[in-house]
């Protein structure tokens, strides 16, 4: 996995800027934009878009325009979410947030800019016209008002709250993991997989979701404070409602088992060469930060 | 015209919002879209592009998803102008604006899921996988950086600015003209008409845009106060450029049958019945508000 994400770290951080870099609109508007995308981040999405490329041996180039629309979607969604109306956040990985630097105004701007610009994007990609209307129509699901942004809106609506499992699943589902499960699902579509395949490849990505999830709400707790750069705890003092907070320590490390079993056996039902995908799932449930 | 707008204006009511009432997200995200999306207005964007499709004889039908995709890339682009860090806005035609009602957050939220949504929605259109690819290009360019986006970041960074006639079309052309250019563009597309075609109505509706936003700063100045709600002379006031102020009131006078005389020609170079386009060219460049 360290090797494959050396290899594609570098032509995504070159392709993510190219096509917007390659227009001629307000410069300000183009700083902002490309600060935003610029500002680090792991490129999870990418490199699962691509991690399930070359699991059906399929060149990495014929999805390096889908995997930069759905970074230029989540690189969005965070703008956004930092504004003063949603968050208020003033720094974002360590670097001042981009309505810090551009002002709120620019800063909503370019996250409009980011996401209209990603539809172009897919638009524009070599693949067919069908492969394309599809690859659009489940981007705008996975991050509309029935996916990402529907998730966002639960959670804001549930802050403070004590929450059902099924409302706290609601919102991890929709917020973080309908982006997630598409990067997977367009590696399918690109790469040509059968429905069933795909209908496999959506669920494992469902469920590795979860896993990313939980371990989260896990770390937060049993981390180390200088490996997860946040004090551990700061959940339960945020009020917040998280898997161990609603099920307890050892049912949460026990639904970490389960999901994994679970996103791993749907995988085995693929026919492609899924150690990348497995070692990602791996080190997501291991990882300890 | 009349005739045809009474036609068209409860169907395209309704079309509007049927694809998100079908959706299944949080209430509160779905009744902000909602509420904005029925706020009135003249839907002079859907009226031209089904205008258009009329003109080459096919059904309105084929028009209704493009027509209601790019009312709510409009629709979203006035919730998002309206807020606190932009204009600050607490009327929209004559009722409270969308963050007035539901909140700075969720008005960002909304104007983000329209913006999403208009993509699925024309991903779901039955028209072609080749017409529908590119429609969505055509839609993604002219709402994006070097579209409309472009044009308020122009016009925001132009306030207060003393602008030259080329900084005051850039802002023209593209805060409002690329949207209206398009819904021309779309009409043709959906009708199959050709590319020399397509050229005459693109060339057309950039003319009807500026007919429309020259006769807008004539009546600033020579309107009645009861018909174009606004004092006459608030541009002066409010230190905006405008053509009278750049031109004088003689050759704005001049530029305006220009326009009109240029808008016409190129409609006359479609093989279509124009009749309906010519009819709106006639209306926007008599208006008297």
């Amino acid at each position: 996995m360290e090797q494959f994400l050396d290899e594609i770290k570098p032509i995504m951080e070159e392709q993510l800027v190219q096509s917007i870099n390659d227009l001629n609109f307000p410069a300000s508007l183009k700083d902002s934009m490309i600060y935003s995308l610029e500002a680090g981040g792991k490129r999870i999405r990418p490199m699962l878009l691509l991690a399930t490329l070359r699991g059906f041996n399929q060149p990495l180039e014929l999805g390096y325009d889908i995997a930069s629309a759905i970074e230029m979607i989540h690189t969005y969604s965070l703008i956004h979410d930092d504004l003063p109306a949603m968050d208020d956040d003033d720094l974002r990985r360590g670097k001042p947030t981009n309505h810090k630097v551009f002002g709120e105004a620019t800063a909503i701007l370019a996250g409009d800019a980011l996401l209209t610009h990603s539809f172009e994007r897919i638009a524009n990609a070599t693949l067919s016209p069908v492969q394309i209307v599809r690859l659009i129509k489940e981007l705008a699901i996975a991050s509309g008002p029935e996916g990402m942004i529907g998730g966002q809106v639960a959670d804001m609506e549930g802050e403070n709250k004590k929450l059902s499992l099924e409302e706290l699943t609601y919102i991890h589902q929709h917020k973080t993991g309908d982006l997630l499960t598409y990067a997977v699902v367009a590696g399918g579509i690109i790469a040509g997989a059968s429905e069933e395949e795909i209908f496999h490849l959506k669920e494992f990505a469902q469920e590795l979701g979860l896993v990313f999830q939980i371990k989260d709400d896990l770390l937060d707790i049993e981390g180390d404070i200088e490996l997860i750069g946040k004090p551990v705890g700061s959940d339960e003092e945020n009020n917040k409602s998280t898997y161990p907070s609603l099920l307890g320590i050892e049912n949460t490390r026990e639904k970490l088992e389960e999901h994994t079993e679970l996103a791993l056996a749907h995988l085995n039902k693929v026919d492609m060469n899924s150690q990348l995908l497995k070692a990602i799932t791996d080190y997501v449930k291991n990882r300890n930060h």
